[in-house]
């Protein structure tokens, strides 16, 4: 599916310049040099667990970075800056990182300045999600869009909100937080409140689910692919099976597919964006997926709003992360940014 | 509560501009001279069975604003245009009515063009809830701020999106319609989809709830202050029954903030405004709704986006819709808008 590039494609820089971008995941940090058509030109990687409090977590990235540049170098490239998606709370516009969800030890890191004063490079922060929302709206599934709204399935459900061609980021740079958009006004708790879509469609709850059908003696080919096993169960296996046509493994497709279905319309009655980007874990079962999410969209909205919306696959895959913080820094400064 | 001038106000015409505001209801037509202060300097106002149909709405529309201009007139003002609000869908680019939700007849009317030939001044044409908003936005409750999202209780629940400084419309000019937003996956149906907290808390809905848990031999004042005909129970009656303290009547209340707590939950994750500005009928029961209100809110928000997030109350009562709609008109083609 070729597209025109877009507005913000034509914005950008000249093809000599590059950006790195780091995306910091709870089990690997992956790097890449980015080129501005959002090729990545070189990769590096190290394990979260190698260097990850701040300070060895700095020293690791910075040496890495200087690996990058050596490539930027060689190829007569220029380097914009860094992006960095971090897996956590950030203030954007000061690049400060409030703290990270499950790794310990990055409370209230002013990350920006500090990986600045190391590199001498300019530096922006954002939110994991964002910077992989913005990746694919730049380069990926999201490409030509103006209002899009990006969803990443995975133990949690991220987000990224693209409104008129830029992030949306809310009065205190915090929104997007699709996963916490509640479903059941009676549901389950949790810290971020009550009945958030997560707590029903992160990979661990759909596990679970199933696990408990099973528990309850449903049953189904699901028992088999795990050799009786029945913690081995996780959304891949449940895949396999609903493409065998197990039962069990449809309806708990369709329940995923509905309870994002439900999200995606009160988003949709909401901001009515253009289009809803799905990537992540779950995403990847393709129309075991799509097809009772487009189906269950159908029945929860008006005709009107229904007709034009799309749902798209993202595009990107695992690259989303370290492609959308290099394209946070590449279109940093640009006008409209 | 005083508050600095915001940008908006700042930006403004000079003084000496007015414009028209229309506020078109199913029950009143409302018109108004606002100056560019906010100020409502002379009414006119129809019954909206008087002239429903477009022809004769155009007409009786075209009579009233000529009363306007000549006081404009008479004052010295220059008028910049005319604004309007109307009951239904719209295409604010275009100026053009989609469908209106309790009017026949006005299916598709072009009616920025043809209000615009008849009177030769311009105009633009908006949906009554963003028409509101905006007024609250540039003149009430909501000046100061940046981003915020309004809501009206009533028959349905309007809302009207500011980020920014402007109203979004979203992809197709239909954004905004929080009362669709859902809080049961598995809630009632209607033609807007599930569980959309309209169904819940619409002032008929609330009646109903009442009128059921008194039917099944709930004892309550509010019969009592019906005079045991249940048909006559409002949010008016259920308010004064909640002041004297019944048990009913404060349930019913805490029910009601509790729906739109979930959604304005919902709404906070997602975009993150800094207040939401509740007005309508219901919100009129001051403290008797806002604090159950606040206090699910913070039960359904993560501390963090609790903390900085205002619940405020409408101030421009029944003049938002003509305020906004001339407001709407006043700031056409300022810088930002």
């Amino acid at each position: 599916m070729k597209k025109r590039p877009t507005r913000t494609r034509r914005k950008m820089r000249t093809s000599k310049t590059a950006a790195v971008g780091i995306d910091f995941g709870g089990t690997f940090v992956k790097m890449g040099l980015v080129d501005s058509g959002g090729r990545i030109l070189e990769r590096r990687q190290f394990t979260t667990s190698e260097a990850s409090d701040p300070n060895s977590w700095l020293e690791r990235v910075e040496d890495e970075t200087r690996v990058l540049l050596r490539t930027a170098e060689k190829r007569g490239l220029s380097v914009a800056g860094v992006g960095t998606g971090v897996p956590g709370q950030v203030d954007y516009d000061r690049g400060f990182v409030h703290g990270l969800v499950n790794v310990p030890g990055w409370e209230r890191i002013d990350l920006a300045s500090l990986l600045q004063r190391k590199l001498g490079l300019r530096v922006v922060v954002d939110n994991d999600a964002n910077a992989m929302a913005y990746g694919e709206y730049c380069y990926g599934a999201g490409v030509g869009l103006r209002h899009a709204v990006f969803v990443t399935l995975g133990t949690g459900v991220g987000g990224g909100i693209v409104i008129d061609g830029r992030l949306h980021r809310g009065a205190y740079s915090m929104a997007g937080e699709i996963g916490h958009v509640t479903v059941d006004l009676h549901g389950r708790r949790s810290i971020m409140g009550r009945g958030g879509v997560e707590q029903y469609v992160g990979n661990r709850k759909i596990a679970e689910r199933t696990r408990r059908a099973i528990l309850r003696g449903r049953r189904s080919l699901i028992s088999d692919l795990v050799g009786g096993n029945l913690d081995r169960i996780d959304p891949r296996v449940i895949a396999e099976a609903a493409r065998r046509e197990d039962a069990l493994a449809l309806e708990i497709f369709d329940f995923v597919a509905d309870c994002l279905a439900a999200v995606f319309a009160s988003v949709t009655y909401l901001i009515q964006p253009e289009a809803f980007v799905v990537g992540g874990g779950v995403s990847q079962s393709g129309h075991l997926l799509f097809e009772p999410l487009r189906r269950h969209l159908k029945e929860r909205l008006h005709p009107v709003f229904f007709r034009r919306l799309k749902v798209l696959r993202a595009r990107l895959k695992t690259d989303a992360g370290v492609v959308g913080a290099a394209a946070l820094m590449l279109h940093q400064g640009l006008p409209g940014r």
